[in-house]
């Protein structure tokens, strides 16, 4: 019955949430490899070892399946919820321990690298990479700050993402050193602070207020 | 006399400086609209109107080219040198306020674009792009910290540059509302202690100190 509304010819549950996961991962690879420029459904497919029929019905385009990846590639949207919704002392702190400790793992660092790089290095890929990020990770800060009863919520949250896309991108698409050796306990130290100031406290001050 | 010197067919000082500044002005829009994949030296010359041995014997390769390009750029190194040897009670005001008033210019701007489009996109040009950076900038930002007494001078250099970095990529590359439209007296006031306290601040104190 179940099956039957899902509609013709579509697998069952478990094998199309196995050919998605499949699909996921080729994508992660394929862009990884070849940017995305270089990437086709139909390679996609091959490497998934499913029909490129599928990874048209389940993903659409090669933007959407791009954003489809660029989640897989570990933007931690389920424990962004959690941290945020945790004390906000010292959320500045668990934000950028979350941001670096999630990275560490060479598999997502590599695949949220090769992510970065095709947002930046075309412009029509810029363009989906920032309406992806808005409203997935900026919104939620925005809503933190607002939460707390900022004004500004928007430029804050702006601020917070300059700040921890450019630690991104520094320590691991750049690798610029000390930065990229530097322990994680030494950032969230510098940094957290930082998102703390930009997302709950005054920001308009004259200098060295 | 001192013509002779500068060896065998090399053009006079005046024509000499003219015809590095059009090469330099053709590889900026060259690396513009051509992406540093599309750009030859060859092409560079074309548009320059000089000889394509000329470009070859003033820059050397692509990659230095480039790098000369990036100075062209905007890269603010005699203004930088100035600022530092300011006051210091406001220096992260003034930084953040240099950097983006010197990128408020639309040629500037547009060119920097494209240069942090390139240096990103590409693995070797990261490369290229991260020593220029490291040399001429993140030292720079390095020799003030140290200066001042502070520790680790490196790292904090490495801070403050993930943060302009950040808050370029996001206004003028990836264009982000509302930052992108935001006041710089607003983004000053904001950021400016950010760059304050990473050059010259207790760092590693816990959250909330």
């Amino acid at each position: 019955m179940a099956d039957a509304r899902r509609g013709r010819g579509r697998p069952a549950a478990g094998s199309s949430i196995d050919a998605r996961a499949a699909i996921l991962a080729a994508a992660g690879e394929e862009f990884r490899s070849a940017g995305y420029e270089g990437t086709s459904l139909r390679g996609v497919a091959r490497r998934a070892g499913v029909d490129p029929a599928l990874v048209h019905r389940y993903f659409g385009d090669k933007a959407a399946l791009f954003s489809a990846a660029v989640d897989l590639a570990g933007l931690p949207r389920a424990r962004l919820s959690d941290l945020l919704s945790g004390p906000r002392s010292e959320l500045g702190h668990r934000i950028v321990r979350l941001a670096l400790t999630e990275y560490e793992d060479p598999a997502l660092r590599d695949q949220m690298v090769a992510v970065v790089r095709a947002a930046i290095g075309s412009a029509p890929m810029s363009h989906l990479a920032t309406s992806f990020v808005s409203t997935e990770v900026v919104a939620r800060f925005a809503e933190v700050a607002e939460s707390a009863g900022g004004d500004d919520a928007g430029l804050r949250a702006d601020l917070v993402s300059t700040q921890l896309f450019g630690l991104f991108t520094m320590r691991y698409v750049l690798a610029v050193e000390p930065l990229a050796s530097a322990p994680i306990d030494a950032i969230v130290a510098a940094v957290g602070p930082t998102i703390q100031r930009y997302l709950f406290e005054e920001l308009q001050g004259p200098p060295g207020a």
